[in-house]
């Protein structure tokens, strides 16, 4: 670890790595997932799935499905109330239930509950839809081709101002300086086309949920999700139903990355069961989810660099185009993020979102940066190379710091983007020879992280111990997270803290867990919240002790008053009862002052010339997390993070026949990295404190996703001396590449 | 509804009746009750309870009983760890597991768990125990005799200063003015002794629980209680651990009236499902809850009331004596607050309670003070008799009124009682002739209602919709009542606010739902977290009007600002995010000012001469209530307490044998009053309202329980001449006292 604080900040128990409270449970197979909840009386439900990757429903007949044995209810398109195209939930509702086309292989048409999976399968096959067949829109450059065929009618990029149909679902500028200037007065340019297919988020757990609608209307559901109470607003939406009518209970998460940021099932179990006056169980399949939840996006990017022969990054001008799938999703804009690492006195972004037949994208991680840095990146390697500088001294000579703008035009806060660099610069890795026969890659990302609103209930127990109730679902370890830092400012064990995910009708509002803002943001709640009960513990001894209560400080966890005994936690809460009652807090907020978090990456790597194959030999991350609150757990993030960059890099990628039909939708041909793939992931994590959190926390969820698609570039065109401008770097791929380089 | 609020204060949902948010689950059967949990893998689980009303445990072999098919897990009082006779559970940890003695006949001795009912119940009855039995003391003046025997060798009257073992539980003595003289200058003087039985509350559901320990150590409970925050505590404490290890969720409750104050099964079932690492269920059955729950005190009382000719009471002495069963309970101390109705300038009451060989008493609505008013009343009654003046005239004319002083010293806050019998004098009722052939009787009864800690968090949805969260569970319509002081509060429609009873985990502390201090307590905690709220969406308001906060008004749910349209909930909980992110409060009190609750009951029998059956014609229950939140719920409530009161009256009683075997351990034989036995039970709501509560609440709970026993047996007296100081007045009683009067 490298403090960067100087002295850097003591604390107690911020820091330090107890066992996560939920931990056991997980082990032993205890800890209930989205498919563990049972019901009695409960039914299971099939979707049923389109076979065309884009079609006109000409008709659906449910009857033959209706008469099944043992079929309970069943619903489609015309069963959800009908939503206006600028409905912030639109897109999505047309994602749950397709109503007039299909825009997707696998797009949800019907569905169908039955008292056994079995029976429900056998009605959803029995479900009968008419459809007009179109050619699917597969590529980003045929959607924006003339004359193209329409992917989704409904899209339209009003901001253009237009109402017209269209495949282009954004388009977004950004510029300063005056790039031809800039071009005109580089002793270097270089320059790219780059591309990256659709890749998944690749979670353990599928999509699922049970949903019980009571015969007052009201529906319970038990579902994963990265945020409960946006499933309950969006499914409230898409059914048209008021918030208070749906109550979510949070499962455990096996893995979400950004793919559980959108719902699928929930308003289909929920109408299911009201027809049905039952419970409905629907879980997808492995297969479901590849066919029919949201990948990132596939990107084509154009970029150049110039630079000058001592190394100044003077202009940079990007097309980059990334597909939101079929309708607006997490694309474009947010690459051109990426591009906020270096100065760049001119700059040219012009990022273009296009619709296609391939379901609506989702987040994952940092989402778009990936694309956008993957270009970026190797083309500031390449300048390196061509000036004959090392690629970090020239990365930290244009390296932004507090004050310069980003992309976007707002000025960076606090950031550790020069130390994180510096980190890996002073690592045994980097002062190691590079392995004979190998090559070694670095590359940077970054992510700008957000705040969002938070809600966190702290209860102090009778005899001292505590609970903490928030409604981020636990991730990545904020169990853990949330009780250090109650334990920091209550002074208390974290051991002592019970940490609760609560369900929507527990805790206040709570916005997703996306953007790395659960432990800055929930974790300022939770802050917020002790905070509170620590002036309330002061006045409580105040009163206890007789004095006024500027007469009390609080010392690692007890009221000292001049002349007497601390006054423990546990010995105030037994005598809350005389003192005014229970000691409990709550607190809300819509959390300002992110922290941005740079990571930098370090590979070597050797490449098979014979089969194309890319071994990675050693890999160490980098990363600036402010303060690591559990430190374990931000390396598990950066090694997470790192991992499924380098999947994205090398092998991952969504292989689409002509027709649109996804041919590798099982993890055994699509190609995530196994244990046995990897080295161990090295892990530096830098603390440059955020000064907006009270520990300093910056999220570092996301960045750790960024770097590894240019680094690992990086190093196989320094391990075979060809650049690498197309994901994944499968076998197959880079073998044509060395072959076409020795002609 | 007599309002004597003048003019009364309006309010828009305070007060009215919507059907309550629990309603439709509870008629449909969907509502959970203790037993209707079941986990996977979950044991069933049985306890060995003595065939000895009091014997000392030689030994206890379970051996035979592990190895019987199924079983999983046994237990017995040496598992648990040896609590310190003066903590403050020990009486409790009594009950649920014996040690060394057992103290009533069906005491626990051991319990075991197993795959199914059958194998655990065939493994209890293999558990050997080895008993040196004891003579039982059963009756209250056989545990005050001289030499007798010891009934529990664990009992101390500590507070007498002396440490021998004792049957004598407590003793208190109040007194004011001097008797002597008091009854020398009375024109009349009145004297009984006065008997009552142990009698059942008569909960539907039986008690039961669920309990499931973790590897981690920890334990979930699901169980049935008046307050699962205590259930909790106590059972962290006879298990020697700290609260936060276990979590309560609580099940609905099917009545408790004070029997679910007290734990029996919880420590026990955790203990089973730690041993056996399986979820552990541990029901009841109603044999069960008759011969091992605790009944309400049977009391011994002499009573002397001295009057002047012209109807001022001016003197009484009692000797009050209440068996506590086998341990220090609920007896004796607070029968002397049913003094304190009048205003007596001299007085003497002793206090004694006992122990005996019965199951260690439990609360009972108002616990105590029926006994208690049942003596005192009756002799009221024959002085209005005895001077010719009417039975209301002459209690409104001793009638204690706001400043007098309560028996114990403290003096009444603002009371209804005068107002309370003026509304029975007012009535139709009482203003009809007696049936011909009828008797009528008059009576009151008084509850002095506590406050205690009671937590409360409400928030806002994003569509401006609420959660009302708190800890009480809700025995009585509590949701109702919480969501309209909430939507009272807030300005909202109560359809629209969600009131949940929320676990350990997700609320802050509360105390049990007894002594009628939810409505009240609970209710002041709502109120105070929705005024936060007020305020809070006062200031957003003030953020998107841009004017400061002194311009805002709140007015019928919506911020008004010269100039502007109103700011509705939903308008600024939609904007939430921009004004500083959700809105949510929680508030945290003990709660001073419950008011004390007085009632006036009129009663109409016919006595059959020939087999002595009471027969009600027709019964009126008037009570102060203070303000009604919900007068569907204060009526049921006073409708419930008169129906147990006229039960106790009539025909409800523990049949003991000599050897202390509980004789009528079922419903068919300990006959509940059921509909048919009873004339509708007309009400009459008074509103005295309590100046300590922001609505004016009094608890309304256990007042009602009180007058019947007084009521009925003064309407008896009034229509055979013959005065009943024994209870139950059951066919056989009264048909010998008519006969004995006839000679």
């Amino acid at each position: 670890m490298t403090a960067t604080e100087n002295p850097p900040k003591k604390y107690k128990y911020v820091g330090t790595r107890p066992i996560r409270h939920d931990g056991l449970d997980k082990v032993i197979g205890k800890a209930r997932f989205a498919a563990d909840l049972n019901l009695p009386g409960q039914l299971r439900a099939v979707i049923v799935r389109s076979p065309h990757a884009h079609a006109r429903i000409v008709s659906i007949d449910t009857s033959a499905a209706e008469a099944m044995p043992g079929v309970k209810s069943v619903v489609t398109g015309a069963d959800f109330p009908e939503l206006d195209i600028n409905h912030a939930t639109f897109d999505e509702s047309v994602n749950v239930m397709a109503r007039d086309e299909v825009l997707y292989h696998g797009h949800a048409v019907a569905a169908v509950a039955a008292t056994t999976i079995g029976e429900a399968r056998a009605a959803a096959a029995a479900v009968v839809v008419e459809y007009d067949v179109i050619d699917p829109v597969m590529e980003i450059e045929d959607a924006l081709a003339d004359g193209a065929i329409i992917a989704n009618t409904k899209n339209r990029t009003l901001f253009m101002g237009s109402d017209d149909e269209s495949n282009l679902a954004s388009f977004a500028p950004f510029s300063r300086g005056d790039v031809d200037e800039g071009f005109g007065s580089a002793d270097v340019v270089v320059e790219g086309h780059f591309t990256t297919r659709f890749v998944h988020q690749g979670y353990i757990e599928p999509h699922g949920c049970v949903a019980d609608v009571g015969q007052d209307g009201k529906a319970s559901v038990w579902g994963s999700s990265q945020g409960h109470f946006a499933m309950r607003s969006k499914s409230a939406d898409i059914l048209g139903w008021s918030t208070d009518r749906i109550k979510v209970t949070p499962a455990e998460i096996g893995g979400g990355f950004g793919g559980k940021t959108t719902i699928y099932l929930e308003p289909v179990a929920i109408l299911l069961s009201q027809k049905a006056a039952r419970p409905v169980k629907l879980i997808m399949s492995r297969e479901e989810v590849l066919r029919a939840t949201g990948p990132a996006p596939a990107a084509e990017i154009t970029c150049k660099l110039g630079a000058t022969n001592d190394g100044e990054l003077t202009t940079m001008q990007a097309t980059m185009k990334y597909s939101n799938g079929s309708a607006k999703g997490y694309a474009a804009m947010l690459g051109a993020m990426s591009t906020a690492s270096y100065k760049f006195p001119n700059l040219s972004i012009e990022t273009f979102g296009t619709i296609n037949n391939i379901p609506r994208s989702a987040a994952y991680r940092a989402p778009s940066a990936p694309q956008a840095a993957f270009a970026v990146e190797s083309l500031v390697d390449e300048i390196a190379k061509a000036i004959d500088m090392d690629p970090i001294d020239l990365r930290v000579k244009n390296a932004v710091v507090e004050g310069d703008l980003t992309a976007m035009g707002a000025p960076h806060p606090k950031i550790g983007f020069i130390e994180t660099m510096n980190a890996i610069k002073d690592s045994e890795h980097y002062n190691s020879p590079v392995p004979e026969g190998a090559g070694r890659g670095f590359g940077t990302g970054f992510w700008f992280n957000i705040g969002e609103q938070s809600s966190a209930t702290v209860n102090l127990n009778e005899d001292g111990t505590a609970t903490v109730i928030t409604g981020s679902p636990d991730i990545g370890g904020s169990r853990a997270s949330m009780a250090l830092m109650a334990a920091e400012t209550l002074g208390l064990d974290p051991m002592r803290i019970t940490p609760i995910v609560a369900d929507t009708e527990s805790v206040g509002f709570t916005d997703i867990t996306e953007g790395s803002r659960a432990t800055f943001a929930t974790g300022m709640a939770v802050t917020n919240a002790c905070l509170e009960l620590v002036a309330e513990m002061k006045s409580r001894a105040a009163v206890l002790r007789g004095v006024e209560v500027d007469a009390v400080e609080w010392v690692d966890g007890a009221a000292i008053v001049d002349g007497h005994d601390p006054l423990t936690i546990p010995e105030i809460t037994a005598q809350a009862k005389m003192t005014g009652g229970p000691l409990t807090s709550t607190a809300s907020l819509n959390a300002a002052g992110a922290g941005p978090s740079f990571a930098a990456h370090l590979a070597d790597v050797r490449v098979d010339e014979e089969t194309g194959q890319v071994e990675i030999l050693r890999y160490t991350a980098a990363q600036d997390a402010g303060t690591a609150i559990h430190p374990s757990y931000v390396e598990g993030q950066m090694q997470g993070g790192s991992v499924q960059g380098i999947g994205w890099a090398l092998n991952e990628e969504y292989v689409y026949s002509d027709d649109g039909v996804l041919e590798n939708a099982s993890f055994l041909d699509y190609r995530m990295p196994v244990a046995s793939d990897l080295p161990m992931i090295e892990t530096i994590i830098v603390e440059v404190p955020n000064p907006s959190h009270p520990y300093g926390v910056r999220g570092v969820g996301e960045t750790g996703i960024v770097p590894p698609l240019n680094t690992i570039a990086n190093a196989v065109s320094d391990a075979t001396g060809v650049r690498m401008r197309n994901l994944p770097m499968s076998p197959p791929t880079v073998l044509k590449a060395i072959n076409d380089a020795k002609g």
